[in-house]
């Protein structure tokens, strides 16, 4: 099958790359960029030497539907809408890598993101991007639209414990930690090494925009409105997410019956692992050990103390965050067997 | 004035050592080491070639007293009681750097530490060593208890506010990351680079032993009962530590009241900085800015989407989580002025 | 086919378990450990739960031949020897990531690694586990001894020129940087994170045993002794090597008759990369990009002003380094396709 | 005394900024930006925060003459120049921080540098500002240049071995490892963190620009030309450097000796330190203990095996390798005890 990635030089397109160009099912028949166009891809993507001959090429959206079946648009937040509408008109089959077909009302873009979106039919096109949640529709769509990086992990992190009704739907504090690959590839004052190496950087306290696809997948699940106080940190490594979502119990439980319904929803998911051991150093959920890998590590613990329960989910921010998901979806669109190309261990240590 | 440091191996003793040693009105005349004795500190702590000849000598706490006036004892927490108790004999002053005499209520140690203190007419004689919050005792003290590195932090962050009223005491989240000095000197898997690095560990979700010094210093300042739900992980840092605090607020609140509270508090305390610019990449506290410094920064940020206060508080653990807490404490104790050898400015960038 | 384990628990270890797993011939029999023997295999290299419920078991050489096709033998230096004893007996084929059957010379085993070998006969038996210079008795060998992990990186770096018999064999400087996996699993005050972050640690400025192999297969190509000046240190990353040797040229040369060289050795290589690009940020080898992969890239430039070729090799220690040479050979021997379950890009960035 | 810095924004500005601020007898007077004119100094180099209420200013080099005693030039280099020419008539006293007056030779700028020095009259007022080697003409100059980071770290190293005459001048090699603070402040590709973390980049295996000064030095001390081999590399941290010299001795040696030379050359210097432990994790320099200090460690080891000298020297690269060294020669030039607001020791564990 013939694929093409639109934005194809930051660590998204970087990773959609080398997963694609490893896929034994996939042709990547081109890959853009506007800075790089012209160029080798293994010089923007050096770990890709030996692996393509392809260069970047400019965008040409009126001709994608005739090249390819299928496009990855890997673009900055707020300049997707236009670019899909060129697409869409080609007949090709998109996955989406950006905000802008996340949220299903479109007053959210102007409450979250500062624009108004003025293509509210397009959105309702696009299915939200994760399997464990929608896997059905995923299945039938021809437009997905990948989940935030954070958002995947805590919608993730949450999504059983929302479901079994137990906790206060008005306190519940997602803090996250986050590696620098998650900021994207421009250079910056803020993501020089010598500035970020080291940092535990409150660089979101309040606000972040994942906060939206959260609430929104959440409320699916719950019929009711859910609100989560999120807090985003970078911390000193490349790849990788640590959600600790600190939740309050409405009652008494048995942490046993808490395992039992996170098995219920995740016990047939290739990509979701429950870690639960109760010695080693790894006995809790820690992006250190998923680089590379398409996982989301969970794993709890009750603090009796407060009657808290504390829900940890670890990925690496580019594979189950970003290019990873993207592709069990593209697998599930095109009715490949889902954990293709993706079921590898992590890298360990890193 | 001549003072010893009993336990001088680990990371907190190397800090004691370099500051002792830079410290223009004090004479270290031992440093005691089972490990290590007879070999030069230099040895041990690299940094200090140059700025000592002495050698790691063994403990002998019935002599302390006369050849000292003041003793830091950093040893292991449940080892510090019968120290101290030999120590107290000898008529010196102590500056004790275990949990052992911070609590005082004695059957916390029973909860939190897993060990019986049968001390508890010695734990009544020690001041809990945060200036800030108890400056006119410490001068007047003879034995001072250095708080807990996360513990300070906490209390720093949450002080004004708890002060204040505004909060909801029974959903107060602390989500704590540190750096690995904070774990010890002894090694061990978990604390092995090849395993250390790039981590964000969860090291312990539940049950931190630092809960219960904070509940019990935020409860002298509420009146109340305040309960403490925390978490702490390891981070890819040596030293540092950031605590974000996730406060709910009971009713609606104006921002700038909040920050004339955190000033009513903080104005004339040397060594801890609000943070507050409209800029920048260090807006928010940063354990970064902070190395080898003995200031706690502090800031937050107001979610009115969850009317929630997010606090955030930065330190250097080996220095205002230990050894310059410790000196600050001295200094008051002996009638320095308080910042000597501690007013230093943060290494910056590292 | 069927393959065991002994010595599973190092980073080693780990890494021969993810690549065997995930190896479409292979069935893992069996892994021992001392320390672990009767725990999961998953909470010693929690990377792959899910891939494995194996238990670590304990040795038991006389049965190995029964229960497998090839063990692999990942135990200390020194230790081998007896062991490959017993298990030769059995009729099993060995890969040894030891040592102790690299050195030809037996005598080189009393100068460089200060013990004697008492079974010099056995040491005829292995390969060196090169395939670059031994493939075809590796495809026909029963014992394979997996070189050093800088040891091969040199070699593959300086076999070409020596070759070409250009530099002085005298003055032959390799500066090789290695990250904290190299060093094993085994927790001490030297890879404590806070000992080993951040360093640039000449750990073996002079005297490093990979110099033997080193100048051993150097001399082969020669035929004349060739001198490795060889220094050592400890970079503050996990995994990964570069070695930068500086040669001096006899006489004027032009650089494109080196390239010619090098392709030369390598164009029918698959894991050698020859890296040579005028611009980017990797137009020389970096250890950072190969992470997970097992490619040795190779580079140089030209000081006309020394008139001293200076040559880069970077390497994966971990891959290259150890198990994925290990498994190359594995596949060499086996008749396997020599890149399989090896062909994997790096992944980056990390 | 009063003192400018023009160029206050990179990290030797900041750096300078930070010595100055904590030293007794200085008053800044302005610090200048060009990006950051209006803002205050504490928002770009947050750990002086408290330190100083100072706002950046554009510069206005006619004016300093009469506002300060001494300027200090931080800008890039081939700017400072026309910058010093303008200084110079005002009367003022001044450190240049850049190349352009560290080599005596003016063609030298057209071979390292790219650029024509028309100003060759002003090189020739300048000192260059290596204490341990010029002092005495240090403390009588207006005009002191201040040397790369390398290239101190390298001359200090090497002075005493070429003043015994024991080495082949012709086999000099200089392998350097340096953090990613020396690349200075300007955001790019190349230092993004995601790029930076974790690398050992080659970044000028042959040509680096600092052989020029090296070169320079030793030439005086051996009364010979000197021939230096130099290769540079980044390695994951900040701050620091670390030269190994490998250098090939003439004749059999005395390793004895040698160390009397290194003595006889630094014994009275405070900042070179020799390291010289035959145990500890220690007993090699390394830059990890230096963070903050202003000293160079200096060690070495013998190889006889190839009778090769190994020489390694660490320095933070802000401290001795630019700030520190400036500091240290204002001490000298305007008579205040050389080691004053310098003689700190490092910050360990970092």
């Amino acid at each position: 099958m013939k694929v093409g990635v639109i934005g194809g030089t930051g660590f998204v397109g970087g990773e959609l790359l080398r997963l694609l160009l490893q896929h034994p099912k996939i042709e990547v028949v081109f890959a853009t960029s506007r800075q790089h166009s012209g160029e080798p891809i293994q010089r923007t993507h050096p770990n890709l030497r030996g692996f393509t001959d392809l260069q970047f090429t400019e965008q040409n959206p009126a001709n994608v539907g005739k090249v390819c079946d299928l496009v990855f648009t890997a673009v900055p937040h707020g300049t997707a809408v236009e670019l899909v509408t060129d697409l869409v008109k080609t007949g090709v089959r998109i996955i989406d890598m950006s905000a802008d077909f996340r949220l299903q009302n479109p007053q959210d873009y102007s409450k979250w993101y500062g624009y108004e979106h003025d293509r509210p039919d397009l959105i309702s096109k696009f299915t939200y991007g994760v399997p464990e949640l929608h896997r059905s529709e995923i299945k039938s769509s021809n437009y997905v639209s990948c989940p935030g990086c954070m958002a995947v992990t805590s919608i993730l992190a949450l999504a059983p414990i929302i479901r079994s009704g137990l906790i206060d739907l008005e306190r519940i504090v997602v803090d996250a930690k986050i590696g620098s690959s998650g900021a994207g590839v421009e250079p910056s004052a803020a993501n020089h090494h010598a500035e970020r190496y080291g940092v535990v950087r409150p660089y979101k306290p309040v606000g972040h925009r994942h906060t939206a696809e959260i609430e929104q997948e959440l409320a699916k699940i719950s019929g009711k409105n859910v609100k989560v106080a999120m807090s985003a940190h970078g911390v000193n490594m490349v790849r990788g997410i640590l959600v600790t979502c600190h939740t309050f119990l409405k009652r008494e439980i048995v942490i046993s019956d808490i395992w039992k319904s996170y098995r219920a929803s995740y016990q047939d998911e290739p990509f979701v692992r429950l870690v639960r051991d109760k010695r080693g150093l790894y006995r809790f959920p820690d992006p250190k050990i998923l680089v590379g890998s398409n996982f989301c590590d969970i794993g709890f613990d009750h603090d009796t103390h407060t009657n808290r329960l504390v829900i940890l989910a670890a990925i690496d921010n580019l594979m189950k965050g970003a290019a990873g998901s993207a592709i069990q979806c593209m697998n599930l669109m095109f009715g490949f067997p889902e954990t293709e190309a993706l079921m590898t261990a992590g890298i360990h240590p890193v």
